[in-house]
Order: C-alpha cells, then sequence, then structure tokens
C-alpha cells in the first residue's frame, strides 16, 4: 500500500523526522526521487572531467563524491524537501539563488541550433547553479539551473553519437539530470547528488528529435519548475534537408512576490497550474524585440521542447504553416501543412516551413490563455 | 434554442420542480443524460445473465425491468441530479458509497492485461455499484464504481469478438454504461437504469486500441469523476508481437473533507478542474511501491487511457524512449522514438518499449502540476 | 533586453502615457499586436467591394483608409488597449457591443459546411462589428464579431483557389484578420483598423484543412476571446470522398456580470484559464436541442476547430468511432479507428465516420471539467 497520496514539498517539510517505509514509497511521497544510497558505485573525483575514467555504455553511470558523511545522503534520501528546508521553503530562494540579483545581466537567449562536432563523442561537465536569473528588464528571478542559465545550453548531436556527461552541484540542495535521449537505468544515472559532488554517466541517443532534459529530483515539479530544464536536439544520422534549425523550448513561470530583488518560484503556485508567464527559451517575450531573422527561400526548422512543467505548446506561425512536421523520430512519420500543433508537456517536436515571402512572422503558443503572457516572438524574413 | 447554459449539478438541485421542454433540452441542461422512456422497449430479467435472450448485434440493445412506476425513469428524467438530490447533494456521499469506509482494505490494483478468452464471445454482468474505495492508506472515498473498483475490470478482447454486457444498478442514483469501443445508440444501449433495474447489450469491436468506458449519466462530469470508469482493450485480430502488456488508467480526484472517515467526491471541484490526486489505475503512486517488473530483453506494451474527466496523459517512462507507438489502430499508423506522447482525455493509446537493460524505471505524467499529484509509478527492468 | 513580462491588458490600461522602446517591443507587452504605420500602403476605398483594385497574390495586401489623423494609428500602436479604455476597460462592453442586448434573437448556428463554388475566386467583404449576441434563451454577450455571429461565417474553398478578402471596421476598437490558412506578410495583411478603415489581402491556400480565422489585434487574448473568430474550410483540390459535411467551432466564453441585460467578455478572465461556458459554433448546447441530422449510410465528415482561446478540443462521438481522421492535410496522413482526438487550441483537424446504424449520438469535448458546459451536441442519424 503506498503512503499518503500526498506528495507534496510543503507536507514533507513539517516532517522531516519521517522515516519512510522503503525507498520507493519515499519516492512516492516525494515523486521522481532518483537518489541512490550512500556508496559510491565507481569513482572519479568530484570536478573531473568527464570522459576520464568513468565507465562507458548505457549502464556506465558512477557516483562521484558522494560521502558517507553527508547525512541526507546517507539513507536514500537525497532529496530537496528534506535538505535544510528552512533555507528555502516552498520556493527557490535558496541563497545561491538569491545574492547578488541586481547585478544579474539580462542577455537574450540564442536560439539557434549549434553546429554538429565532428567528434562523435560529446564531452560534457555541467555545474548545477543556483543563480539569480534576469529574464526581463525588471524580473529576476531565483533560478535553479543547469550552467547558470535557463534553459540550460542547447546540446547537439547524432544519432549514435556517445554524450559523456557529467554534472557537479554546486547548489544547497541536491540537483540530478534525466536526459529524455538516455536510454539508461534512472535510478543510477539519473540520481541526486549534494553540494560538492559529482555523478557521471555515459549514453548514445538512438532517436532523432527534440529532447528535454532536466533535474529530476524530488520534487521534480520544483526543479523544473525553478528553470532546470533544456533541450539536447539529436539529429538523424543521414542529414535532414538543409535548413536554419532554431530550438524553442517553452517553459512556465510560477513566482512569489519580490524580496530583496528577486522573485522565488513558488512551488505552491507550480500546483495550482496557472502560470505569471510563459517564455520560448526563458524570457517572456524576447524575440518579439530582438526576432530570429532568416532570408527569402530558407528552409525554417524549429525544434520545440515543452519543458512545463506542466503545459503544452499549441506551437503556430502567424502568417505560414508548417510544410512538415515530424511526429516521431524525424525523417520518420512526416505530415503536411499544418498550422498548429500540440506539443506535450515533456515532449519535443520538429517543425519546418518554407520562407517563400518577406514578412514579420509571430510564433506563438494558440492557446492564448497562456501564451499571452510571453510565448510570443517573431520570424523575420527578409 | 437551447436552455440556460449552465448545465451545472448544482443548478438543478435547486429546482427539481422543473419540467424540461423536451428531453434534448434537458439532456443539454444535465450534459450527457443519456436516458430513455420508460417503456422497455425489449425483455430480460433484472439480473438476468448477459448472453440469454438480449438481441444481438450492434443494435441489439435491450432494457431490462424499466418499471414506468419508477417515477425517476418514467419521464425521461433518470438523472443523477434529480433522484433524491438531498442524499448527496453535488457529491458521490451516497450511503451506500460511505457506509463501512474505514473497513474498505487497500489492494494494489494489478495492472497486467488478463489474456484472451479462447472464447470469441465475453459475457458480462456488471453492477453499478455506490462503495467505499481506499485509495491509499490514509484516504477513502465515497466512490460510484464498476464492480466495487476504481477504475472497473480491465476487459481484454480480439477485434471482432461480440461482448455482451448487462449492468445491474445496485446504487442510489441512476447510472449508465458507455463502451467507447461500441458501435451502438446511445439512447438505447447507454441509457441509464434506476436502482434495481438493468440494461443489456451487445456489440463487437470494429477497432483495436485501449478504449474508455464510463457511465454516461448525467451530468457526466460527476459520474467520470466519482469514478465510473475503465478499460476495454481491443487487440487486432493478428496478434501483434508478442509483449509483456499492462493497462494503465490515468484519472483525476477532486475530493471534498472528509465525513466519518470518507473523502466525497466534489462536483464543484470537478468544474474548477484542479484536482487533489492524480493516478494511474485509481491508487495516487500505487507502482512506486508496488512496481510494474518486468525482464530484461522484455518488449513493454502499455495501453494507456485517459479517463480524465478532464486532463490529458503526457505519458513518457524516464530512462526510456518508446520504440513504437500507435497513433490509430494497432498495427496501424505506427510512430517510432517517441519521448513522451499526450493521450487526451476520453481517448486511448498504445505505447511500446524493448527493455535492453537493467532498472528502475519511472513512467509519469510529465504535465508535472498534475502528474506530481500521484500519476507516477516504476517500470522494474530486472 | 524586452519590456517588462506582464503584457496584460490590465497593466497597459494604467499607463497609457507609456511609449513603449519600439513597435515590436509594443507588441511583446500587449502581444500580438499586428499593426502596422499610419502610411497607407496602396488604395481602396473603405466599403469598397472585395476584389476591385486591391493587389492580388501571396504579398498582395492593401490599406485602405488608414488616415493619418487617427492619432492611434499613427503610431504603430493601433491596439485595444490603447483605444479609449474607459470605454470598456478589460472588458468587451463597448457601446455597440451592448446596445439593444435584449432585443438579439437567438438562431441556431447551421453548422453545415458551405457548398463549394464553382468560381475559383471568392471574394470576402467583412464587417468587424461590436454587437450582442443571444448565445441562448437567457444570455446576451457583448461580442465582437465577424459579419455579427459568434463564431464568424464558415468559409470553403480549395486549394489553390483565390482569397480576395476585405475587412472594414464598424466597430470602436481596432481589429484585424488572421486566416490561418493564408502564407501572408501579417505586419501587412493583418494589421489592425481602426473605425471606419478597412484593409485588404489577398491569398491562395495552398493546404487543405479545417483552418482558423480571428481576430490578432493586441491583445489577441481579448479579440479572440470576444468572439472574432471562426473556420476557413480548404478542401483538397481532388475532393474527398463523398460525405455530409459539418464545421464544428469550439469556444470558451468567460463573462462578467449582466448590466443592462448584457454579459460582457471578461479579460481577466480569460487569463485565469477557466471558462463559464464551451460551445460548438457559439451557442452551448445547440446541438443537443436541434440535432445535426443524417441518415444511415451516410459518411460523416466533421472539420472541427479549436478556437479557444486557450483550450483544446477532446473531440469524441458517444456510440462511433473514427473511421478516419487527417492528421495533416486531408487526405494526407489518415488514421484509422479513433475514438478521441485532441485538436490543439488554435488548430483544426478532421474527422470522419460512418453512419451504419441510427441512433442519436452525442458528439463531446471528453474533457468533461470544460465539455460539460456546453461542448455538447446530437448527431442524430434516422
Amino acid at each position: 500500500m503506498p503512503d499518503t497520496p500526498t506528495p507534496l514539498l510543503s507536507d514533507l517539510l513539517t516532517r522531516s523526522g519521517h522515516e519512510p517505509r522503503s525507498r520507493r514509497a519515499f519516492l512516492g511521497q516525494a515523486s521522481l526521487g532518483l537518489v541512490i544510497g550512500g556508496t559510491a558505485l565507481a569513482g572519479c573525483s568530484p570536478g573531473g572531467g568527464a570522459g576520464g575514467d568513468s565507465a562507458r555504455g548505457a549502464a556506465g553511470a558512477t557516483a562521484a563524491g558522494d560521502a558517507p558523511q553527508q547525512p541526507f545522503n546517507a539513507n536514500s534520501k537525497l532529496d530537496t524537501a528534506l535538505h535544510d528546508p528552512a533555507a528555502h521553503g516552498a520556493s527557490s530562494a535558496t541563497p545561491g539563488a538569491t545574492q547578488g540579483a541586481q547585478a544579474a545581466a539580462y542577455r537574450r537567449y540564442d536560439p539557434a541550433l549549434p553546429p554538429l562536432s565532428s567528434e562523435r563523442t560529446l564531452r560534457l561537465h555541467w555545474r548545477a547553479q543556483e543563480v539569480p536569473v534576469r529574464i526581463s528588464r525588471e524580473t529576476v528571478v531565483a533560478g535553479w539551473t543547469f550552467e547558470g542559465d535557463i534553459p540550460g545550453p542547447i546540446v547537439h548531436c547524432r544519432v549514435g553519437d556517445t554524450v559523456e556527461f557529467t554534472l557537479t552541484n554546486e547548489g544547497a540542495v541536491p540537483h540530478s539530470m534525466d536526459f529524455h535521449a538516455a536510454q539508461i537505468d534512472p535510478k543510477v544515472a539519473f540520481r541526486s547528488v549534494a553540494r560538492g559532488q559529482s555523478v557521471t554517466f555515459t549514453f548514445q541517443p538512438k532517436w532523432a528529435g527534440a529532447f528535454m532534459y532536466h533535474c529530476g529530483t524530488a520534487p521534480v515539479l520544483m526543479h523544473i519548475g525553478s528553470g532546470m530544464y533544456g533541450a539536447l536536439i539529436v539529429s538523424p544520422q543521414e542529414p535532414l534537408v538543409a535548413a536554419k534549425e532554431f530550438v524553442l523550448v517553452q517553459s512556465e513561470f510560477y513566482l512569489g512576490d519580490a524580496a530583496g530583488g528577486v522573485r522565488p518560484f513558488d512551488y505552491n503556485k507550480m500546483l495550482s497550474t496557472l502560470p505569471d508567464y510563459l517564455a520560448f527559451n526563458g524570457r517572456p517575450n524576447q524575440y518579439v524585440d530582438e526576432p530570429i531573422r532568416v532570408a527569402v527561400g530558407d528552409r525554417v526548422r524549429f525544434w520545440v521542447v515543452s519543458a512545463g512543467p506542466t503545459h503544452p505548446t499549441h506551437f503556430h506561425v502567424v502568417g505560414e504553416q508548417f510544410d512538415t512536421m515530424y511526429l516521431g523520430a524525424p525523417p520518420g512519420s512526416p505530415i503536411r501543412g499544418v498550422q498548429t500543433w500540440s506539443v506535450p508537456a515533456g515532449g519535443g517536436m520538429c517543425f519546418e516551413l518554407v520562407c517563400d515571402i518577406a514578412g514579420e512572422f509571430p510564433f506563438v503558443n494558440h492557446g492564448f490563455g497562456h501564451g499571452q503572457k510571453g510565448a510570443i516572438g517573431f520570424l523575420v524574413v527578409e
């Protein structure tokens, strides 16, 4: 029999002495807490570069720095909710996420798909960082991030490439990494690591597509909702037809009141499912002011990820139709002549259009009760 | 011109003297009230076994026990809202649904797809029952059920098999049965029956798929929302590739405060569309504590039904991708390499993955504002 | 850096002296404000019939009557929010939308797909009108409309036909037209026009399908939400198999309290995403009382558009399955044997079923927390 069916962070915060009956029972409460016990499975030093002596292959996950003296990691409870709740309560306002907020600089998030490497192995060593992120002239949020930004970096590889990934946690609360493109044991590879610890794993994407990645530490709603997500774009081995390629990660922002010039992410608001803002690539309306620009005659390929945490993206380009979109792994399952398609929360899809004519074409979430809150940008065809 | 556009149970409860202008106008108010007049169309005794002398074929619906002395059935008003509203108001707290609640035992809902029968005719005689159902250690709900559980039984047949179905209502309010796999006149076959009455009909599924069934008595939101749903899995005539097959019915729980140790389903909360819990197969997080287990090398086939009443399932398996999923009737319209797909409310889809590696793989509703509330389980590959 | 990420009408109303840094920055605030400066691009007289001397072709958009003396059009701020906010605040209660409300007559919206013209050019001259619309016996809404009704007229053409369209604004606030079937520069063709002004453009649909059209004036949530939407059905050049064809436009109603016998649309309620009513073709439950009727043996084709502004349609016909539906432009990407499919907000899809048997078949939005509020009708097969 499962425990109580209320796996809410707010509940957990009030009973830190709670001892779950089993690891999975605990995970049920806190949901998607992908943690392991305190024993390191294999060694590589914290901060050690990826691709070192870590194990390879689908099961090649290794732990790094899982020191048993860390009490919150010693008993399968490496979970946001139980680690120093007083520090952040049901919000993202940890010390790192709030200090120096007013100094946070705004920058446009570059939506261009990075080129493929000639190497067939990507070596990524990322940091989980709790830092303030400026999402508009007026608003700084207390972000939980990969590499200091919301969303995290765009990664691009091919089907069959090898991704050697290490996450080192520089934050106050446990974090982890879940790549949707990986076929791997989540219990090991996607487990949470505490401050100063690292986790390393290796995988080879089997399918092309726009794959979400995100922190999977419990409660996962809190970690996705506080900014820990991004896109891994996997191109097929045979290149798709040439196009200008862009990545759009839609996400929602559920914010508490500002304190010290920074607005924390608010877990209870996330549970209400009514966001304050939406954005493509982390800044509401950023591509209205600084559009995406292409030339007449270009084919444009949008890789769209719905990071959520809750809502889909009803993706539409005003004044255009999608010549082709792919329901499964591109180039499989193409459909033609689409005005709007819904990308599910936690999913990704690939949309193409041909820019026959010049103009300024808004791309939007056409579910406007949400989309109106910032999921709008411009594709300028010149 | 339709009547008022406010077909709310709460409205209806305050005007029991209301006489609708026409049957359909009434149905408009109460919505999806699939009832017929008081004259039995054909006879078979209440409680008579299915497959007796009832008519066969797509139009073979029969009424049973529609005694004209039942006032709420004599004038096309066999509707929850008008039957003894004082007994349950806008909640599911009928006497049967609440008595003996604390004695209700918890049991895991077996997600395994039952094997096909060698018979080509399924004879089902089910009871609509209002009974308390324990959905977790701590929570008992005032359930409206098919056969005493939420969801109702999983049914499995082939395309072209014959399903002979009888529903006998043992509850206080009218109930009915709507099989999405049936091509049949709903006015007759899916009509409401009062306490002690039965309805019998026969159908042959034409398409393979994961088909929802549910009570269609008005207001249908109340009846689905209070637990009257389940899955009929129709396999194609030519068997699909061998797999371990499981059925997951996602649904939402909108609950009022506990009284007498039981929480009623709350109609007004259903209208808010913000659920308290979600679950696969009726118990939040049940497969976290008691996972679904398969072996390395197995192909796993999930038949996923989104019972709602409102939200889709953004279905995803952490650490895996769907090798194949079917947009239409399997094996038609396969798509490949899917991370997450949205199963619409009132719909069902078929997902397959190959368990190449061992591990503990959470399956989730990746729309986490909802999914975090219990739509999480574990697939353990050993 | 974009401006504040709060592009809410209510915000804008309080700072009419605000001078946005750039046109697009402004559009970011107000979102989807598709406006141009005050210089007319080409001339055709206001009220002049479509198809006159207006430019043709994909880029053939022309302005008409953009008199520079209209201050709210002279500086790229032709936006609902800045035009006389005192007159309507964050509601649709303009003078035209409210006067004479009680005299507004109810009429069923004919769902039949109009026949194709033998002409290959459609010449449409529509008016944007703010008028009261009776959506039920008891409820009149302060509508913003195309041609005085909600939804606007159903248009039917073939792939490659030419649509010559003129919109003349007879309302108090700026309006515009965005056809999802047009490939055209939205900045020019879909720009807002003030009272008395017109815009003309010409396009040739490239793809078959059920395409939404709507007012795109900022904030677009307000204009769609207040009634300015409809369906353009594009048949393929090679006719689809013969069928009885119907058009269903699902939309949501977010209403304020009645004043003077008319309920205004309420922008803040739209942002809550919890509607009061839903409807197919603008009247909640209208096809319950006055069903759609066909004969046994008919193939029925539903062209379903989800106008939103926010929610999808989980489209389902009780007692039937969709023999065929088309994911892309019909007849492309057919899938078979579907019980329920979700049409995204801002999208459209084509569903077919064969009426083998007589009966009364409800068609519904099976997301019943919303569907129960009026997205229900009857298909009667006789």
